[in-house]
């Protein structure tokens, strides 16, 4: 059975609540731990340690990592607008940097590990410069990047230099970016389903799409950092290319842009499967049993 | 009747020759004056007279213009490919540069003028940054960008900082770049159509696209600089959106990229009708006649 | 006798003023033409008119250039402070640009012509980049730069490309940069040497120094430009070294700047004979008789 | 008494070796730890040890960091000159990375500590951003930069943004950089005070000063990290200047420049009393009992 660590910025988009709610319904693999990255990664832990309160797996444990990004200035003290459904009651515990869990629990396993960074790459490049062995024990599968336009997207921009560790560590890393993922966007049946439903798990789901869409008013999630989840499930939902991709880091316009390069490095999802996707997505998470 | 004066880095890709052909065979406009650009001006100048030739067209005025970007550094000696079939006995002269010539003949013309520029930008950005009022008085369809994948295209690559001085000028400029002109390439059949034509002018082109094949081995032209020409003639053939087109003159990887932003400065061209294009393109330029 | 000419932002620092009444008090240089560039071109073109016919040498040409540098952008509007002096009256012709003049008049010329650049290089790389013989038919003596500080200096700052041309083009350069001048600052003696004199010509530099002091408040000029005027009649004035000047285009805190390397294209101005140099401008520009 | 961690690149320049003999030498402070940066970390701290050994002070712990810079690549396999005199029988140990041990050290101290950094600042980078509290808890007298001229300088430039990282902390940060550290070079005879030593100690650091002489050549000791070890005993060695150091990360000849800017965040060393300095050191070191 494959294990995952999620690596996520859990609070502002609504995809990484639903990406988690994946992989805690795939009884496949074993979701053995969450790291919080970027801005304010207190109050993400504690979000995200109440869904997994939610769905009674308050077993897997939650680690902060990095709130600030190797290079860029941020406010690691705004709340995220999500954060309103956290349960306050929840202590976050200080006890270990989620950049130590990584390499501690990845070093240490028998078994493989693939981490999954739903967010900016800093946890994961700052893991992978003090353990330089750590990309040879893991795979990568990531949300991030673009490689079809010529448009930086939002978690490789966040942290340029982290994204650059990353994709030039050496390890085997599945990249999920903007060309596969802005084709799953849910429709209104089925985020009626979401409203519809009696779980106590969805309900909370649904609530976290409420809070989601008052604060920014995008109606339907794009499921961005679900489809990252699902393609560690099941490689085959999406077509990979080999490709290498660089990460500008200087540039005007460009600063953050991924540029797919000839060579191998990186496995750049170019299509996906959306049915097959849209439906395991929904059969597992918004399941009504 | 429109004019037009085509400014070019004939010699290298196949392109320039073809498009100078088309613009020779519309009688709808003029081409009142043919300019050099880039690295070998004047051996460049003298194919385009050479062509001129071909066309009993001499009466046209051909300047050499810059060799050398505005930063980029080139080798201006080295011979493009094509001009082994440049006349020897013609005299390039050195009366008047290109930058002088447009600035000139634009503003005094009382009739309207289209530039159409299909090399990189030097000429046209100095002869903006001279004359500024020339940005009102011109149409500019020029070849060059691409604005729907990340990958800076040849002629802005080759002086971004030319091109950012003609995309900021608040001309009225169409953009004919990569996503449009890649569709238009020659069949093999087309080919063969200028193989077996009996008419000089058709022959000096074959034999332009036979030295332009044994140097650099692509086989079958395709019609970047004549979709140009194209659009000055007929702007229906393709679909332009308005946008903002930033140059990227930074970054390691994307430096003379060109950026699409919100805005409404250039009418870029995003679709081609491209069998309407070869079918115009063909008839007047490979005519058998 | 040499001839020089000057190309001048005049009309913001004082120092150009001065350094023009200089060069019209030294018999032993003709100054064959003053060129006007950055921002408002044709209101500095009447300041410096101004200041000719209070020198009783309307004779000599003045030609606008270039307003807007290469790259960077800036308001041409704008009217610099001490054209409040300026002879309305004047009319500034649009008959020839000072690209033009330079290039024409040294290319044509049997002398030996001096360029004195004491503004940005917009001008004098345009014309360099035009007629790249340019630079073998010219030495060129020019204010700007810094080679023993980490900082950059207003005129290669205003226009770094520009400057880059310049600086790579091959020319006799001699740089005369912050290193000396700002150590040429003129004392209260000296400046009350000008408030008493009873000559028209120093009343009116006297004039131009109390709008310069008004709008900056700066109370003693710094003579950058006549420094660099009175090394083009003495390059005994200053001690050089050869080194290659690097302009550094990108960066965040350092575009603009000169970065010295090893090589040898340059003349570097670094030590300057301060008394030898103040009472050579005191005496040429501020006598009283 | 005062308490100090080490952070070196021991091994390429002879510096290294002499300031962690200057802190062992120094019985008003306690080194309490040394940790290894920059490509070959365990024959550094191979060498850090022997060290260590020749002096008997072996309790002290030694622990490797990161060999690669956070962007910057490098070759981390090369073994620096010196370490041919690295005993061989010493194995480093791998327990616990640098980054950690600054981080566990620091944040547990009643004491307050002083980091030392005397090469490139991947290691306190990381630590700071790991641990962003240790920016309050330590003060860090490092060797690195360089205010007074435009030239990057090694332990900057080889790693650009750890020293963004560590100079926009907020820590209390002494920086002694080029500008006072080229004053203090070793003369002949302070060199043949090493020769002539009778002491173990002192052998040993002529052998190492034997080492780095055949491989570079460089004859006389320039003490850059010794005087950073000096200053963090006796401040007064130098005068400080409080100014904001911003650090060019990109530019084509600037990229790791530091660039002095108003503001009061770094103390940045402007002189140094060099006859004192070199009278502590020797005295100290080079003792011959
Ligand atoms: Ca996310
Ligand atoms: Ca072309
Ligand atoms: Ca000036
Ligand atoms: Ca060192």
């Amino acid at each position: 059975m494959g294990r995952l660590i999620i690596d996520t910025d859990i609070g502002d988009d609504i995809d990484d609540a639903l990406a988690i709610a994946l992989a805690l319904n795939s009884s496949e693999v074993e979701l053995i731990g969450i790291t919080t990255v970027f801005r304010n990664v207190r109050e993400r832990a504690r979000l995200a340690i109440t869904e997994l309160k939610v769905y009674n797996k308050m077993n897997i444990p939650v680690h902060m990592g990095m709130g600030h990004p190797l290079i860029n200035d941020v406010d690691e003290d705004a709340i995220p607008c999500q954060c309103a459904a956290a349960d306050d009651s929840i202590e976050v515990f200080d006890d270990k940097n989620a950049v130590d869990f990584i390499i501690d629990t990845c070093m240490t396993s028998n078994d493989p590990i693939t981490l999954v960074p739903i967010g900016p790459l800093t946890n994961i490049g700052m893991a992978l410069r003090m353990e330089p062995k750590l990309a040879h024990k893991v795979k990568i599968v990531l949300m991030g990047g673009c490689i079809g336009k010529p448009q930086p997207e939002w978690n490789i921009m966040c942290d340029p230099e982290a994204a650059h560790i990353v994709m030039s560590s050496g390890a085997d890393i599945t990249m999920v970016g903007l060309d596969v993922t802005t084709k799953c966007q849910m429709t209104l049946k089925q985020l009626e389903a979401f409203e519809q439903s009696s779980r106590a798990e969805v309900k909370f789901l649904f609530e976290l799409i409420k809070l989601w869409d008052k604060a920014f008013n995008f109606h339907m999630p794009v499921l961005h950092d679900p489809l990252a989840v699902a393609v560690a499930l099941d490689p085959s939902l999406v077509t990979v290319q080999p490709m290498d991709i660089g990460i500008e880091l200087g540039g005007i316009y460009t600063r953050g842009m991924t540029v797919p390069r000839e060579g191998t490095s990186v496995k750049a999802a170019v299509d996906v499967d959306v049915e097959r996707f849209m439906e395991l997505f929904m059969t597992r998470v918004a399941k009504d049993i």
